[in-house]
């Protein structure tokens, strides 16, 4: 927590430290003490005085320790190292999964990743850990995969101890939407008190929730699933399990399902629609729909705004039951359509949401564009492996 | 913490009360020498020793302090006192608000409850604090109503204000649904670690979420409105501004004014329907419906399970959002039907919440009946009042 706060003030005094923190002036002298030994902080010079003698301030050693993050799905994978503050070191995007299994991704991405450090300068020796988001629902003490996404392959694979034997570093699996709110958060994208969630828009759709800066993670940090939240009790079944599902409705893959039944199929060449269990690039054809929208095609319009006033429908419901102040609207999904999102949504949210006569709800674009659930991921590691006393237990871990 | 973590454990040294709080043997030390001298604490004899000198064992003094929770419905009101173990040491049933102003309803509460203080031998000045719960939306933090219930005279009166003034103690106004689910937890229905939902079902349909002890509040503790989250999208207008709501398509009165329109209305004796804006003991009508359910009337039992079914269709919502080990069936307007919606709730939930491969979602009745609202309150305050450092922002209180 005292790192947290240094890092969240960028320098401190330990007296505003030990007020920050409740803790009396002995408590956060020995506190640190530690941190300085460690190298995590320096003393670096003299702050305002109040009329006493002058107070020393403590600044985080920015770079005395770095996290990588990753974020894996079956179109892409991005990776990131931050540094201490959140700061971007350095970023690769490599090719997704596909239809490999994951012994072989791993051990590639392990390979690529310390090319990568030798390259940037960093010791593995200063690297907290790696943190790696994907797709849920998972075991996420054991940091193990319950589904069969990105591939079956992946079901039940253990990710989190052959990724950590493959890179020599403590390893986290979680969720890659719930990454993706916490990499909001680091990167300044809300009010640090903010209760927000993260709706993130890539082929399916996620979320997260913050509540200030702490991720809600419930039992089992499989939370948040806005994707798989019935908007029609009699809807089409889903392959979850539920039935009409905000994914199923509203997602990219939907939208292009229904452009496949329209004349836009051909006008923007979507190519022949796939059965319902086969895949395409969804992403890739609604990226193509949106810009239609956006360049003025009403039939692409219409689709667009019936896809925004779903989620709009879906987000009454994640403020209904949140209590949430703000909603960022993030992932690659959004895309050239952002500003309709979020005007459709906003105007959904605060027409009806139930205790709109309490507070209103802020919707807004995310800062971290399409590198939110990477940086979220190291982010992750970092409070994980940082924080003198972590609120939420620490997932189990392969030694390092 | 320090006083939650000796109710938690009846019994316990500093020793294990440092490891608990992952304090200082210093900290604990002077921190317990103030839960002394406050008389809250005791020391009660020797432990069993672990080798070394024996260590001297803290005991909740339980009936040092006490506390009030009033629950107030348009129906009806409950008030309890309990002591710091959340034990109840007297309660009461009174007439709920009808149509009669806040001020008079307040005033007369308040003698109502100096009398049952008098008469059960309990100074004021060891009482901690009030809560009352009723209906929200609220703005917690000043203790006002922004709902037009339990009357419309009450939209927007300074309930904790007027109340704390009437009573002469610090007023903390909240939800009663979240109140039932903190309830639940002090009555010890589920796990200490639970991440639970309490699903109140009354003459609306309510909800609270408490992770490991604590309520989740979100921004302005407006949160977990289960009885207006849309199961819908094209379902009809609700009054609070939504549309599809749970509460409006499987609630009590949803439920009557379905039997109203079939034979059951006559065999019952429902009487004759009302307007959809008018008001009517629903509540009392559906127990009839119920009760004719567990006698074998397959009319009734039809439409207690399609009621039963949308609740487990929105009870998937929330264990996808908040990520549930548990949901709590809490309120009476379960009453004699409960048996049939704990089943077909579980069974809902179980076969179609998207991370059932990671856990189980339990469904179970409530421990406290239908005083749940009731001692939650009260407990809220005990949780505000006295835990050395709270979690939650402490609500804005008037001077005792």
């Amino acid at each position: 927590m005292a790192l947290d706060q240094i890092r969240a003030a960028r320098s401190i005094s330990r007296v505003e430290l030990a007020e920050g923190l409740g803790l009396t002036s002995a408590a956060v002298t020995r506190i640190v003490r530690d941190l300085l030994d460690d190298g995590l902080v320096v003393e670096d010079g003299r702050g305002r005085s109040t009329g006493g003698k002058p107070r020393t301030i403590l600044r985080l050693n920015v770079r005395s320790r770095y996290s990588i993050g990753v974020h894996l799905e079956r179109n892409a994978c991005v990776i990131v190292v931050i540094d201490l503050a959140g700061g971007v070191v350095t970023r690769a995007v490599l090719p997704g999964v596909a239809s490999a299994p994951p012994g072989e991704i791993l051990s590639s991405l392990a390979d690529r990743i310390h090319v990568r450090l030798r390259s940037a300068g960093i010791e593995l020796s200063t690297v907290v850990g790696l943190g790696l988001v994907t797709y849920g629902p998972q075991d996420w003490r054991s940091g193990v995969l319950l589904t069969p996404q990105p591939n079956p392959q992946w079901l039940d694979f253990p990710v989190a101890e052959r990724m950590s034997e493959f890179v020599r570093l403590p390893v986290l699996v979680d969720n890659d939407a719930n990454a993706a709110a916490i990499g909001e958060y680091w990167l300044g994208g809300v009010e640090p008190s903010s209760t927000f969630a993260s709706l993130y828009l890539g082929t399916g759709i996620g979320g997260g929730v913050v509540v200030a800066g702490q991720l809600y993670r419930g039992s089992s940090s499989n939370g948040v699933e806005i994707g798989h939240i019935s908007i029609d009790v009699n809807g089409e079944s889903c392959s979850c399990g539920n039935r009409g599902c905000l994914e199923r409705m509203a997602g990219p893959e939907a939208v292009v399902r229904h452009a496949w039944q329209t004349p836009l199929a051909d006008r923007l060449a979507l190519g022949p629609s796939v059965p319902a269990t086969e895949y395409a690039d969804f992403l890739d054809l609604f990226a193509r729909i949106t810009d239609a929208a956006v360049a003025g095609d009403t039939e692409a319009q219409a689709l667009v705004e019936e896809s925004a006033r779903l989620l709009g429908h879906a987000s009454i419901t994640l403020a209904n039951l949140f209590d949430l102040d703000t909603i960022v609207l993030a992932g690659p999904g959004f895309g050239s359509a952002a500003a309709t999102y979020r005007e459709v949504i906003a105007a959904e949210v605060n027409r009806s949401w139930f205790s709109r006569r309490a507070h209103a709800v802020r919707v807004v674009p995310s800062v971290s564009g399409s590198d939110a659930a990477a940086i979220g991921a190291a982010a992750l590691v970092l409070q994980h492996g940082l924080v003198d006393r972590p609120i939420h237990p620490v997932p189990r871990r392969t030694a390092v």
